[in-house]
């Protein structure tokens, strides 16, 4: 039987998730807040802290927590180190507490005292035994003296009240028969990055500076200049591997390739190599190595595809043929969504009895990369790979380098995107490519922001890859590529373009699908990145503001305001500490000017009626006066389709 | 490591309540259904089981799981045994069904599928292995050499897309690395009458012919005949124990009691003994026994007051003066709630020393009763007492008698009435009393039965109680009366009224209070249990629909209509069998005629459009046809408020 003495319950822990089975994220500096119920018997008055450590501390450090409505109480800290932490409560009957809140309601009820006062004395010699500060000591032994003596009754009184001594037996309080809560929790420290960063994709084989050429490493160093000028941190390439031969697709996904087609690069594996070698044709190992380091140097990042398949090529087939499913007719299963075959790629077979073998490798590869410096890896289609292998993978990199990052590329179904995320994937690719009206907008933002998600997802708005060309922009003008630019990179902290093609409005479409026509998946393409226009300018000056206002740098700080008018949508960020007041109105309809009136939060930003604010235009620099709470704004989408405004008074 | 094979992943258990620290309560024949998303990697077809067993079961049973929308998955078994079940989810990857669905979609796309029949052989091969079923394993084994065979490709391909062969594949499925949940859930099955009841509230001491003269048990007998006849099947008595003499309170909650005064059943102890005595003047243990005994055969219960604390005389405090609570005095510390005092009721401390003792003497009380015939005790405040009492004392009870119910008599904070429910109690008192109009009313059913509250807790209506005089009844006619007792008795299966102040309507209320003037807490009464009036009579009608109509046995089986007025509330309750069809139609305006429009749900009750429906008013006997969707109801309160019509077609 467990100790009865113990009168206090904690329930409803929050973040608590699947039972603390997954971690909640957050990012170094960040704050974090847990919730929980907690439910005595009766009315005494309940005292209790969040105790929290980076999992290697020996030492709990405690946030008192503070009741809010309903019986839930709060707590709050700051994550100063990467890594886990582990989380619980304790709780606890405050003997000392409830005893001044009921002499003092006995005292406001004309009662005498005396006894009450009595009872006082042990309690705060309690306190004293555990008080660890001398002056409190002091004044508590003061009280002590006074409680005792008849004569001075009066003062006893007034200081049984005292704010003094209420904040003394908070801070000093003795937790008997406290409550721990029965579970542990877990919470994982990133670093930013994982919930600020600004990506560029481009297929390094198009950077050639002659039309058809195959470009290499070195003509990648010569786009690193327009990248950073554009105020990107990361360069997403897709995979740098040997390309295999065997059933390899030719120009828009031909069946039948030409001798001079480059293939997919998903299509890992060749003769020269697998997924710890680069395809010839890119350059040397060395040559990637100068490339890592020069985009370094201006602040940019390399995030290398980690895509788990292989071409019927790839050396791990004759190596490791236990890894793939063999077939009745003794040939490999190749990769069919039926009735779609995919013959250019053998999936893993991850059933395999060599699974641990397996697994060892897989990990080696992402190691392999990260010691050449690669930090951030953009995980093709993790969901066709099972749960319990990401979990494993991703905490065995992080234990070599708590740097590393994980993006997964799955546009699939909720819970499996829910759940890659919550066993370890830093930062997920979202259905925000098809969120199109305000509706839609408001409501996938909620859900991502206010919901459970908002503690494990860290969402990475990309409004096309080379995978999709929505429908959407297939028919836009260059204003719909300016917003859904500028949605992007203001809803969420993290954002990224398959940038030429976005830049350039590049949408030839394959008809009646979301794809691209003369696709770089399945052919060299060549750019020129001296060119600028209207969209390019804008992509550069965001990502300037982005920079330069913290309350870009986090996603889940976002409210919507209301604003009359259907095609309009207004949207409230703030910093942490509330100094930096963002206020964005986009303009939904790319064609037509629209109007309406916007309501200012005036009381998240913490400025009363009347006082009045100065918006400052970001993009434009023209400022505005607004006295009141409902202000009329007027967006013409020919001229630019929003504002983004910083708020000042 | 654990084994990487298993790709199923089993998360959003429901119910699982606080992480399966409490059970899911049902009673013995219901249902009992089990969702939980299922997920995997790639598109291969799961199969998954709820792995179900009364807990002292050695076998587990099997219900097959379904999908539903959003990755959600689907179970229901009946319950058939009363006490602990337990339950869990296997699921894994179907690879014969995942073969079947494949080759469906090729056939379909027009490709050969030699391969894939020779691929299907092997899996046949495994399931027959393990079929039990030998037509089945005949199916199978005339199938292996079909597919064997090139010149029976087309019966082949004909037969792999059976759907008898799916509904085998279906039944006799080899799990293969099958995901275990990684909890075994608690269900608890009660006897039926911990949801069906119908209670009346007493005071044993009122039941004398002579006026102003204390009732005894003997007394008690000649009320059972009025009660039967009354249709109730639970007679609840307020504490029958020895009252205490100190501090004893008089007429009117008066601080001075005067001699002929009885004091407050629930200022349980004197001289003459403590809880598992009697009060004399009730008369004997005997007696007592007779009245149990008498009761019983009218198919009554006798539901006592379980009330944990003492008057200051209570042989308790000399016997052990460790259970409760002593001051700097030297006094024990008396009830407070400050500034208020009870000097006559000493609380117990739980949090002596001298628990264990304590808890056991208590359980002893309850066994003590549960000997001489009780089966049914409603807890006098548990919220006053620790959670973790009561969880071991439910425990401890049920595991001598399964047949008892505790019954939690907590008007207090919603999560604290939710956590007694969680540790145990059978049933709860409710808002119901001090809900009012129809938005309050359906929110508040929406919540106890759409909620997370429906698998725990169980609600007991009560439209008075000797604590409670409603303000709204203290100002109302005998309408409001038969309104509010009608809406108790269809809204909750469970419910109860304190009986004949409400049947006479003696709503006396001590003034800006929600008391009772000349409350039997504090005096004895006299009734007249011969006297009727349009309300007796009604009571008795709507017990006995009660009885007659399963849809009423339940309380989670509620559909709120669509009503076009905001004074009338509609509510359709069906049973688990669909064939009890219960319409009731309330206006809440207890003076004034309302009508409008209501919604029948055709799809529920099974039956389309345009198809006639006879609805008979159960009260009135009367009849219609309705053959659309929408019907026009009219009530006239001084004629009945309310209709209860059974739909028949």
């Amino acid at each position: 039987m467990k100790s009865g003495q113990k009168r206090v319950v904690i329930e409803n822990v929050y973040p608590e998730i699947n039972c603390g089975q997954h971690a909640a994220k957050r990012t170094l500096g960040q704050l974090f807040t847990v919730t929980a119920d907690l439910l005595a018997d009766g009315h005494d008055v309940i005292n209790a802290v969040v105790k929290y450590k980076p999992i290697n501390s020996k030492k709990w450090q405690e946030a008192r927590m503070q009741p809010q409505e309903n019986d839930q109480w709060s707590a709050q800290f700051a994550v100063e180190k990467q890594g886990y932490y582990q989380y619980t409560i304790t709780a606890w009957i405050d003997y000392a507490l409830t005893w001044q809140h009921n002499i003092e309601r006995k005292i406001t009820d004309g009662q005498r005292v005396n006894i009450e006062l009595q009872d006082g004395i042990t309690l705060l010699q309690e306190v004293i035994e555990k008080c660890s500060e001398r002056s409190a000591r002091t004044y508590l032994k003061e009280l002590v003296i006074l409680f005792a003596q008849e004569k001075s009754y009066a003062l006893a009184v007034e200081e049984a009240q005292s704010e003094k001594l209420h904040q003394i037996l908070i801070e000093f309080s003795v937790p008997t028969f406290a409550t721990t809560y029965n579970k542990i929790l877990p919470l994982y420290v990133d670093r930013k990055k994982a919930l600020f960063s600004t990506w560029y994709e481009f297929f390094p084989r198009s950077t050639a500076q002659k039309k058809g050429q195959h470009g290499t490493f070195k003509d990648c160093l010569s786009v690193l200049p327009y990248v950073a000028q554009q105020g990107f941190d990361v360069i997403y390439f897709p995979p740098i591997h040997p390309i295999g031969t065997s059933h390899r697709k030719g120009k828009n996904n031909s069946v039948q390739a030409k001798p001079d087609d480059v293939g997919v690069p998903w299509a890992i594996g060749n003769t020269t190599g697998g997924h710890k070698d680069i395809l010839p044709e890119l350059g040397s190992l060395e040559d990637f190595q100068k490339f890592v380091e020069e985009a370094q140097k201006l602040g940019i990042e390399l995030a290398l595809d980690f895509a788990l398949q292989c071409s019927p090529d790839h050396p791990y087939v004759k190596q490791h043929p236990k890894w793939f499913k063999w077939r009745a007719d003794g040939s490999v299963q190749y990769a069919e969504n039926p009735p779609k075959k995919y013959q250019d790629i053998y999936p893993i077979y991850f059933e395999s009895e060599e699974w641990e073998e397996m697994w060892e490798e897989f990990v080696g590869i992402v190691l392999y990369w990260n010691a050449m410096g690669i930090k951030i890896f953009r995980v093709d289609n993790p969901h066709t790979k099972p749960f319990g292998f990401w979990e494993y993978l991703i905490a065995e990199v992080k234990k070599q380098d708590p740097d590393v990052l994980f993006l997964s590329e799955a546009f699939t179904k909720p819970k499996t995107m829910q759940r890659l995320a919550k066993v370890g994937f830093s930062q997920g690719y979202t259905y925000y490519t098809w969120r199109n009206n305000k509706g839609e907008l408001i409501a996938y933002m909620t859900e991502l922001t206010q919901g459970p998600m908002k503690d494990y997802f860290r969402p990475n708005f990309w409004p096309n890859t080379p995978d999709i060309n929505p429908y959407m922009l297939q028919g836009g003008n260059e204003t719909l590529y300016v917003l859904r630019h500028m949605m992007a990179a203001t809803l969420s902290s993290n954002y990224g373009m398959y940038g030429p093609v976005y830049e350039q409005i590049d949408n030839a479409a394959m008809i009646g699908k979301e794809e691209y026509l003369n696709s770089e998946k399945y052919e060299v393409r060549t750019w020129d990145w001296t060119k600028t226009n209207k969209l390019t300018q804008l992509v550069a000056k965001i990502n300037e503001i982005r920079k330069k206002h913290t309350a870009f740098h986090f996603t889940n700080n976002i409210t919507f305001c209301s604003i009359e008018n259907e095609h309009l949508m207004a949207y409230f960020k703030q910093s942490e500490d509330k100094s930096n007041n963002i206020l964005c109105v986009v303009n939904l309809d790319p064609y037509k000017r629209q109007n309406g009136w916007v309501q200012v939060p005036r009381q998240k930003i913490g400025v009363k009626e009347n006082v009045p604010l100065r918006l400052t235009d970001l993009v434009t620099g023209d400022s505005y006066i607004w006295h009141d709470e409902w202000n009329y704004v007027d967006l013409d989408p020919n001229q630019l389709p929003y504002h983004i405004f910083s708020i000042h008074f």
